[in-house]
């Protein structure tokens, strides 16, 4: 197959765009649309330290590489990188090595914050202790330690590597709970204090893109899914967005243009409350203690009890 | 299989609610939730004159019997039912005498009108000449034709047969699509000048369960459907939700609930524009000249060019 727009050998068939693309206009139009979007909500401004949450994955990889690449001239923009080690035995240890090759091959400051060192325990011991299922410890203590972390960086942007596909999934899924909160939590570029923003540099770029951009890089790309990973409505849903796209290309789109077109009533349903400081550790928490406090200390008397 | 509520036998399984109900006990629950959904919009108040839209298809039937059950005897309530004849060989003529024979079985005025007394032509003629897709002429006219002669017959509402199944497969199709003005449609109550108030009582009520009360009621159910139906994008949808229903029971619900949380800002977001009297037949239309002028004409010039 042939580029269709220089004739040079496709390196990809973008179904949206009934196109093939060759390498160099591949990549091209790839970094356009990185750019389109970052612009688009203002993700990256001059005199911005941005952390880039970078798992070792195959999107955080190319989240790190294409920001580097495009964004590192300008004046006053500095890039720091964060990993966060849950402790997932055969899981993570190989990601944790991949961010810290790619870290340094890029010149990126790199951080590992790991919830052993932190709360005491890796992900694998909470498991085993506690009730919860696995991703609920994952989710709250990753995401309390990377904001955490990049907030004492003095970061002033969270980078996440979720592309279209991800965020697509995320917003059927919310619709079809009827979870119009969650849904709100979505909207880009909602600030709040003590929590540093979060960007998504990829979010309309396609799964497939991501890998093929990142090969034809040679970043060190891993498949490998996280054993504690089970989500089957998400998977559900996941299904059925692959399949309506395949048939319908360009629907993946269309699902971020119905959410971005309801932001503002989006907006003005969930009014962003002032966040209170945790009464135990003094992170930002919408209740009196934080999550991560809660469930550390259910934790400890889980273990105690043993 | 036993009733959940008094141990007599089981005509149903209600996934949502995860409950094997018996006729008595089913037929209850049915008719709360009709009396439930007419009440939260107030689809039908004192002194109105309902007009149902009767095609003679398992819901508009299961409608007009349950409405007059159900309302009959609220003091200055009326019911007329109007049946669009759209000319669709081997189709609509059976429909239209089940129509004929619930009516005067439930002691309904009944009105027919047909595509080619009004319009002088056919469904099955227009298709023959003219190039638009059979569902578009359909649409146009039948919707035309509902609304003018519910408005002529002194309507004060007109309540169409649409079920759970229909009004999720068209709130899920419209967010897919980023069709947010057709889903600002689906608000109900919306009042417009010439047009007559759409209400749709069996909003909430499964297809499956339209078709377990009209059985039991002995009322004439065909599941026929219209030869010229092709809707594949539709389809998709709706199988995609079937099966999502299966897995997690009570999620058509949820996109219903979706829609409604939604309801207040796309109400800001399309506030509704005042009609024009279509220039020649009189009809409201957002524009100079209605859709079904627009068609007809073209059908016109495409039959005097054969």
């Amino acid at each position: 197959m042939k580029c269709d727009k220089c004739g040079r050998k496709a390196v990809i068939f973008q179904r949206h765009a009934n196109r093939h693309l060759c390498k160099r206009h591949f990549i091209e139009d790839f970094e356009r649309r990185v750019r389109i979007t970052v612009r688009k909500y203002k993700m990256i401004e001059k005199g911005d330290r941005i952390a880039i949450a970078l798992s070792g994955g195959k999107d955080s990889v190319t989240l790190a590489f294409v920001l580097k690449k495009l964004y590192s001239k300008i004046r006053d923009l500095e890039f720091v990188a964060i990993t966060i080690d849950e402790g997932i035995e055969g899981y993570r240890p190989p990601t944790v090595e991949i961010a810290k090759k790619i870290t340094k091959e890029l010149d990126i400051e790199h951080y590992i914050v790991s919830f052993k060192e932190y709360f005491g325990m890796t992900l694998d011991e909470m498991v085993k202790i506690g009730k919860r299922k696995p991703c609920t410890y994952c989710g709250v203590f990753r995401k309390y330690l990377l904001n955490k972390t990049a907030r004492e960086l003095e970061a002033t942007k969270l980078a996440t590597g979720h592309n279209l596909d991800d965020e697509t999934q995320t917003i059927l899924l919310n619709f079809l709970q009827a979870d119009i909160a969650r849904l709100a939590r979505l909207i880009p570029q909602r600030v709040q204090e003590g929590l540093v923003m979060r960007i998504k540099p990829l979010r309309e770029i396609y799964e497939k893109e991501v890998v093929v951009y990142g090969l034809l890089h040679d970043l060190p790309m891993t498949f490998d899914e996280c054993p504690y990973s089970y989500f089957p409505v998400r998977a559900a849903v996941r299904d059925f967005l692959y399949e309506f796209e395949n048939k319908y290309p360009g629907r993946k789109f269309s699902v971020l243009r119905s959410f971005e077109s309801l932001i503002p009533c989006l907006k003005q349903m969930y009014p962003q409350i002032k966040l209170n400081k945790c009464k135990r550790c003094g992170e930002p928490t919408p209740k009196d203690i934080c999550q991560a406090c809660v469930l550390l200390e259910e934790l400890k008397s889980q273990n105690s009890s043993v």
